[in-house]
């Protein structure tokens, strides 16, 4: 990651959909932003209140009202971040694209370059496929020089971000076999706030707190993304068996996976330490603990970082990989902001420099 | 489980230890039960007061005072419940049985018949190991025919509860092998009464609330206890490789084990839904669930219910084991008062009728 | 209290509106109560819904259908418990009463003598005005000899609980004044079960968790219910000046509140703590704590419990009185059981034994 | 508040009591501030370890190790924070005036101009009574003028900043009663942090969480210091009688304060929106809603923000004012470090810009 020389204007910025949990973690972070000025500002649900009417906390800090997006002329926007429910980018991306303005997608319709996949897990069918081939999956860890390149990127979901950048190091390993990827297990538990503003009564105080389950099972749509990406990932001719199970945590923000699989007898020597600390020791945005540590979900809160740590079990040749982050910041926000600094040349982690409290 | 005939008075009962979280556990369980009086109640932080001092919600209630142990006189009871960190029990066991005294102890000291396996984890000296042999494990739906004729118990660790139950009916199938012995993983998570009162920085309420972590990498104390009984239950002639990571999660009480296993090429036509069903169709404790279904932690909170679901994959042959109970209850107190209530012919759900609270 | 003879046979209940959070531990409790037997449940959004379907804690406890209330004759009920929003219970009551089916109320619409505050601050017109004189409020330790011949009863509401039980025995003393009425203010402090099943975003977990606020100024429902009770009670000629503030805070059960008040001068070596042990000494339900104590609200949860300790400033001459009840329990449906139980002569506490766990 | 003149070169900062909540998060606070520079942090539990040992959140963005503080020496320091207990700060106070360092003092030992006060209070000796005299009480927006100029500060307590600030705009308007100070309340509910890292077992999460209570009667050592500047704040001739009563809550930040007091019969057309609207229109950090508003503790969260509502009723004459701040930021370091940049001529805001995130 080498500095930038920055943009001699600001970046001129529209999100739709601002007045979700996504949308409201956009805001704070680009209005924290030395880089960018919010345009505009879209919700079906809010249109014609002041920002500080939902969101309190931006009192007297960010000035701006919710516009229904049929109203809105987004002409003379550098990007639109798009944080809705699936469907609702696809509707937009054709026309954006023609007059020059990028996309950045928090759903999930740019995160497959497969169509059929996307109609498969989704129920729906996509209306702009020719635009997929363009598209780029958003982890810029592991995709960043296409995705210098993009003009739209399918921001990757909170799940497969732990899940691919825990698994990386152990895939890109010089095309030796390090794992046994007919055995790849993630176990993930996510705190509440993944599932956005969303009015449902699971999600209510008294039906969260002190208490926990798993769901999504057998197949939550973030199973597709994941496998695609380690698909992608070149992991030779071994055949992916590949269980994937997300559970709710009663805790705002905050998402914890614990990756499991187990060392080929070839790769019995690796230091396994030693290798993530290389793949990743220049990312300012991952950290890979010293051994024998356990990282804590609210060490990374409000923070783009997401941290690793790695257990290795040499009698059951075991290795665990546990990993946190912001499921609202590297999870998705502080990803999307992360790939809008690359987008337009900036120093990745202008913006992003925050760091967590605590307690 | 068949209905006993009731003893003629009721049975005397001490508590060693009785001002932690698992005492006043005990304390509220026997306090509401038919057939038992509290005779005495000891703690050494506390002696010499009332346990509404300590506990106020006993108010008027129970009516006992917290005595020094080494003040109290034992005869006459009938059990001795031991309730304090491992190390303490294996100093009471001789003394107690050769006055005709059962012991349920739900410290780790008589949960291992093996001498040496418990001193390599436990890091000292057992000072009765002569009395292993007549222990039993008191984990009852496995266990049932020696614990009804047991002198003393060591009552289950929580975790090793949530996952022997979890994985017995997979175990004790006529001989067949039915999973992959080779891949057993269990990622659990627990509240954090798990850890009693002790006065840890890590505990605290700042600590924990918003956060969640793993812990006890690389070598829990539950995991000899685990394999030990896994061991025993005649998996035949496969290899064990069993995994098992403990985490935190911000609930006071509640366990969650998600055990992982992959069904062997032979037996994939077996129906495990209705396996588990029979296993357990006598079992007043165990809740199978219907297919589809996802247990959570607070429909057996203070119940000493453990409640099951089996999610199978067809395409990956993974077979996903969700359990869930009371980390207090069926992973400690409600067990114990399960083993009494067995060891004295009682009914077995006698005083452990309570179901849970919504919300 | 004196001990009542027992009914000869169960008393049979139905429960209008019982898929809420009110219902629900209706259902809780009296399917624990020795001398009930349910016969109907109701509910418009889950009829044909198995109970352990919307309450898993109930799966093999209870075994139950909601029907759609349209659908079920109430014949052979002996008493009808409505647990829906207000203006629901005035539409079923008449016709209860002329088939002598008793009505327990646990809305608002019988709380009120006088017809036209209830429509002054509930916005509905009463169905049924001619009623009103007949109905009862239901706070048992002060209204015991009208409630036990009523036939339709206004269960009280969780605040007005808390302080007209924490006032009662300032008013109730044989005609002294003891206290400046021009002066009394109650903070209350309730959690979020108060707000029942909801669909509303500001119950949301990630709303309420790790947060706090104050709501209903200047006007919430429960401030006239006080007022109508205080007057009642007969504060002799003095002026009242009643302040009401209600917050928010994050925990499932539990109210706690905290009403300051001022001893008048002639008052002045009155013995607070006496007074108040003596007021509630045969109580069942009321705990008066020892001098310099602190209830905490979780040492009532689940229980009917409602504990009160006195603070007195000598130096300001200020009094405050610290109430703690399970808002479901004291302030909603323990209340209604112990008035169901006055109502058909039982013990008042039957059904109503058990107390809180601690943690 | 003007804009000043930046200094040539970074303040040097050291912190004595690093290890603690709030020592944790002045540097959080302070290794954000541009215009300071931590040259030391003591810690006598974790003399020795690195920063990140402790606090994670802190790795690879804070590189400093605890040392013990007899080792250090505080030469080259411009201004030393002190975050321990009180009765360390009157230590060390003398020797650091003596050599040019300003001290800011977040315990109680600098608090009061009053030395009998403070030791009737705190059960101390004074060490150094001479120096009361010459330290101001840090609350910037009522002391401004002192502030400027002083060498030692006594950061105020969390509790007495949301009471001062809330009750100021109704003591200094121009000499004329508006309120009845023969009745001041201030019902207060704290999130935990406040009581810092401290090792008792009443501040474990098991203890806290879904519970609450309140505690500090009859004399909380806050009591002392809010009466003390309301009388400094020339209330005229009125006899004040002041309540307060603190509260704990299950949250890890935030405070909430609710005041009752009542308006006399001469000020009852006074315009109380407007009058506190006016008295903060210069203030940075004070915001005051607009009518019929509530503000959420969550809303100031990590900020030094602290949010003021008005509520008036006009029939009882009550005026109800709703405070809240984040503790440990406006009621601790967040105001200390606003102290800092006064003393220093920097930009009051300077460093503390940060506002809060929802969810």
């Amino acid at each position: 990651m080498t500095q930038k020389i920055y943009p001699k204007k600001p970046i001129q910025v529209s999100i739709i959909g601002a007045s979700g949990y996504t949308g409201a973690e956009l805001l704070r972070v680009l209005s924290n932003h030395s880089m960018v000025q919010i345009k505009t500002i879209t919700s079906r649900k809010k249109s014609g209140k002041h920002i500080s009417e939902v969101y309190p906390n931006f009192r007297k800090k960010i000035d701006l009202v919710f516009s229904l997006p049929e109203r809105v002329n987004f002409d003379g926007s550098d990007v639109v971040f798009i944080a809705t429910p699936h469907g609702v980018a696809m509707k937009y991306a054709r026309k954006f694209l023609e007059r020059g303005i990028k996309i950045i997608d928090l759903s999930s319709d740019f995160r497959f370059k497969n169509r059929e996949t996307f109609e498969y897990w989704y129920k729906i069918k996509h209306e702009c496929p020719e635009l997929l081939k363009y598209s780029e999956y958003g982890l810029v860890e592991l995709n960043r020089p296409v995705l210098e390149k993009a003009n739209i990127i399918g921001n990757p979901g909170c799940y497969p971000t732990t899940i691919l950048l825990g698994l990386a190091p152990l895939f890109k390993s010089n095309g030796q076999q390090l794992i046994d990827t007919n055995l790849i297990i993630a176990d993930c538990k996510s705190g509440i706030s993944g599932a956005g503003k969303k009015l449902q009564s699971s999600f209510l105080f008294c039906e969260i707190s002190d208490n926990m389950k798993a769901y999504g099972l057998p197949e939550h749509r973030h199973y597709p993304e994941i496998v695609a990406q380690l698909q992608k990932e070149k992991i030779g001719n071994q055949k992916l068996n590949f269980t994937f199970v997300p559970h709710l945590v009663p805790m705002i923000r905050g998402m914890f996976s614990t990756i499991y699989t187990r060392v080929l007898p070839e790769a019995r020597n690796t230091d396994f330490q030693n290798l993530f600390e290389e793949f990743y020791k220049q990312e300012y945005f991952v950290d890979v603990m010293p051994s024998n540590n356990f990282p804590e979900t609210r060490s990374v809160k409000l923070s783009n970082r997401l941290r690793i740590a790695i257990h290795k079990n040499a009698v059951s040749n075991s290795l665990i990989i546990l990993v946190v982050q912001d499921n609202l910041m590297k999870g998705a926000v502080g990803q999307a902001v992360q790939n809008m600094n690359l987008m337009f040349g900036l120093k990745e982690s202008t913006g992003l420099e925050h760091f967590s409290a605590i307690p």
